[in-house]
């Protein structure tokens, strides 16, 4: 099997995405995730850009990494001074990493027109850079910034790039897709061609960096190590400026299952839906359920003919088993759905819906009937549960509402004002609380946290993340059947609950209320 | 140049994704965008599938559309019966669509093991189908499921199944990788072999339908026209099951911009931003930020280095004009973008916003600032165009409000019950009403209803026909901002407008005021 070396740089081009940051902590945290599932190396930042990227390099020397090295990010020297003089140089000799990557302008045009250098110039800066860097005793990889526009611009310059590189005495050349406009077929033919160009030259590592402007950054990379590329760069969750770098979430499993390249091996391939979720949670960016291999959709089915195909083949609609990734397959309940997905889902979700053929039928027409009054179970399987436990009576109630009232009060053009007040029932004890918010949702949200809160101190780590209404039937204007679905999060879990009815309020009251219970049998399964 | 036909199924296939729904009515609106917009053929369903996609059907009868075909999607005949004894043949038949597209199966495996059929008779299905719907005077397009999973498998049974179809008498084969698991290199290869293997039968159209379950679906299908393909199947925004399928707002502008393939004109790819909105809005479904072409981030340029080099030459960071698709660019300097998309609107709502150019960019600026906070103008025109008065000093008020008061309560599993109170001022009256609703927006609107009735009876033929409300930023639970988008209907007229606020109540009566002021002013330039 064929090595192909895994380089991730979310710590450095992933957080130049829109509304991305990560401190130098968080940094250090995402660092050993990506060190334990086995990425080969860590790109932590620019250190002679900000103050926070040289941070990051402080904190990760006191780290034993089992296996990454960590990268400083930098550019090559400026035009006219020698590199003992290049404060941008210094930092990065500075961070103390042991590889150090850095950047040269590839492209003419960028020569020309934005640095106003000279090509001979700019040649000198790749050369003396590389081998000054190197006299220091570090790895160093070169990463021919925009390689591809270059080489389509000028490409006998490009080369020349390249070559200054490896005189410098680097091995390891790094072909970038900066702007993200190469489709598969030319990056192919120009990674031909460059191999071909340096065929003479043994020993050089070929990297490839991608972004996503065309959405291709996942198929330019694979594309790459399939003409022989072996080093690839990429983020998690493909985060990155615009619209992404690659995704190595996809990357990695693509190359390690279907390609069989050694890359990454069995046990950490099962921890690439974990590490996703907790650089996501980390990035405070919502997951994407869409996302390839990890997200949660990844292996969802929805059609009552996939459903039964699944089950007698899972071959027959899925590409790759889920479990290899950490993922699962989901059934998702709908319109279509029928009495398959149902006790699929129930022994998914761990609700036994008995042996009895009858009682399931029962069970599934009364599941239906729910469906038809509008409830959507497949964006909500905390409710589905918790349906499924009071139809078969399994059902626990951790609390009882005895009654709320909410009133909202709006004075010409001051903000609406909302408060509530609830009144709950835990085993013999009567709650009575009051709050305000933000709205009459999050007003009874509040009140009924506060309720619960000095009972079940669990719920503290409980917040909702999501909050979507639609109106069912368009017909009837506001007096029309809204369906609410919330999504909750804790520390481990993400749940999402449903109500419906004509009623705002009473729709997301079922869908608050079930999120609270649905949290609260949760933290009943784990040992106390 | 030679001609790419573009296939949109987001009305069949891209409603399986996760939490899609469209009702009737949605598709309809959605498939006179995609028409405007120029795309060849709008699958709309799967008529024996379920009522409400021959619904659909049923009203797509009325449309006279400017290019587009429809087309109606369902299975070959099943096994051991003949074609006119077919219930789902029947409903595609009735559906009246001009294109019907019939998938069958390739993979020897889903002949063999799920559907427990002989490989001969899956052929005449697929012959005898396609002949049968041709006979009715149908323009039939194959659309082979699994074909490249099949082929992998088997590869002369894939073929039979391919000419079989053309022995049916179709000449449109469409090739799908179902499963989302074909790399680009094997999607080239294996068309290749069977554009090879039927070399002697002339005029076939190859089509390519692909999902990206690997992140390649936009990639395999771009190779896919690469080495011949004139037909692409995709989705708007890639919805579809599980990780979606091969996203039209990037494949087309690839197409059109970097292959220079005739498959969308200059000006309706300009259109693209604004039909992803559009449908995301109808999904209602957050747009990504990030997504290729079309995302609020695609050409976001976030470091300093990047900036100064877009202000010198764009092609420095820019893989492609954002205008062609009608995105801007955007940065940290203050920009100008979209002023004459402002502009353009305003004269098409009939709002004059004056000659001065100073004053002219103030009310740009102002409605960015908007934008930013949340107001999503594109899908609520009819409040973007009393901002637009207010701005320019146009806007005469039908109504004021002084204060309303709502009250929610709830006993035990008794429903909610709404009552509101509202106190208004038109001109020197003063009237104050109360009124009862399924819900506080409901009451509300009863309430103003009430309380406008008296002075305004044209109030009366007006009625809400849409409510949606989407939180803008998923991270602050109950907190976070909410938008609330109302549709409203009289006559005449479809308008529909916005609120944008921490609190759902005070964003829905920005909306709902919104549109009764609206409302009150369409009456105002009609003679009475």
């Amino acid at each position: 099997m064929e090595k192909v070396q895994l380089y991730d740089t979310t710590l450095r081009d992933g957080m130049q995405g829109e509304n991305l940051f990560f401190s130098p902590e968080d940094k250090v945290k995402i660092a050993k995730r990506l060190d334990d599932a086995g990425i080969h190396y860590i790109e932590g930042g620019w250190p002679g850009s900000n103050p926070g990227a040289a941070h990051f390099f402080e904190l990760a020397k006191k780290i034993a990494f089992k296996q990454a090295k960590v990268a400083a990010f930098g550019a090559t020297r400026r035009p006219g001074i020698s590199c003992d003089k290049d404060g941008n140089l210094a930092a990065l000799i500075d961070s103390g990493a042991p590889v150090i990557t850095i950047f040269g302008k590839s492209w003419d045009l960028h020569v020309n027109e934005i640095m106003d250098n000279s090509l001979e110039e700019n040649l000198k800066m790749i050369r003396e850079s590389v081998a000054y860097l190197l006299d220091q005793g570090r790895e160093v990889m070169y990463d021919a910034e925009h390689f591809f526009d270059g080489y389509k611009a000028n490409p006998s310059y490009a080369l020349d790039t390249l070559e200054a590189a490896l005189d410098g005495g680097t091995r390891t050349l790094v072909l970038c897709d900066t702007n993200g406009g190469s489709l598969p077929c030319e990056i192919e033919e120009i990674i031909r061609s460059v191999m071909e160009h340096f065929k003479d030259r043994p020993g050089i590592c070929y990297g490839i960096h991608t972004h996503n402007d065309c959405a291709m950054a996942v198929a330019n990379a694979v594309n790459a190590v399939h003409v022989g590329a072996t080093l690839v760069q990429g983020t998690i969750n493909g985060y990155g400026e615009r619209c992404g770098n690659a995704d190595l979430t996809a990357i990695i499993p693509i190359l390690a299952v279907k390609m069989k390249k050694d890359c990454m091996s069995e046990d950490n391939l099962k921890k690439l839906l974990n590490l996703s979720r907790f650089v996501s949670e980390t990035a405070n960016m919502p997951p994407v359920n869409s996302r390839p291999f990890v997200g949660k959709s990844a292996f969802a089915h929805k059609g009552g003919v996939h459903v039964s195909a699944i089950m007698k083949n899972p071959k027959a609609y899925e590409h790759m088993d889920p479990v290899k990734v950490g993922n699962v397959r989901r059934v998702l309940v709908s319109e279509q759905s029928g009495k398959s997905n149902i006790i699929y889902k129930a022994e998914e979700l761990g609700v036994d819906l008995g042996d009895d053929a009858v009682k399931q039928r029962q069970i599934v027409a009364s599941i239906k009937d729910l469906e038809d009054d509008g409830f959507e179970f497949d964006a909500a399987e905390g409710s589905l549960k918790l349906i499924m436990e009071k139809l078969t009576e399994q059902y626990k109630s951790y609390f009882d509402l005895e009654s709320f009232r909410v009133v909202v009060e709006k004075d010409k053009e001051k903000p609406c004002y909302s408060h509530a007040m609830i009144k709950i029932r835990v085993g013999k004890t009567t709650e009575i609380t009051s709050a305000e918010g933000d709205g009459p949702v999050s007003a009874l949200d509040n009140a009924l946290r506060k309720a619960l809160s000095a009972m079940y101190p669990q719920i503290n780590d409980m917040h909702l993340v999501d909050f979507k209404v639609r109106v069912i039937d368009g017909s009837d204007g506001t007096d029309a059947k809204v369906r609410v679905l919330i999504e909750s999060r804790d520390t481990d879990n993400i749940f999402s609950t449903i109500g419906v009815s004509e009623d705002i309020i009473e729709a997301s009251w079922q869908a608050l209320s079930d999120s609270f219970q649905y949290k609260l049998s949760l933290e009943h399964q784990t040992p106390s």
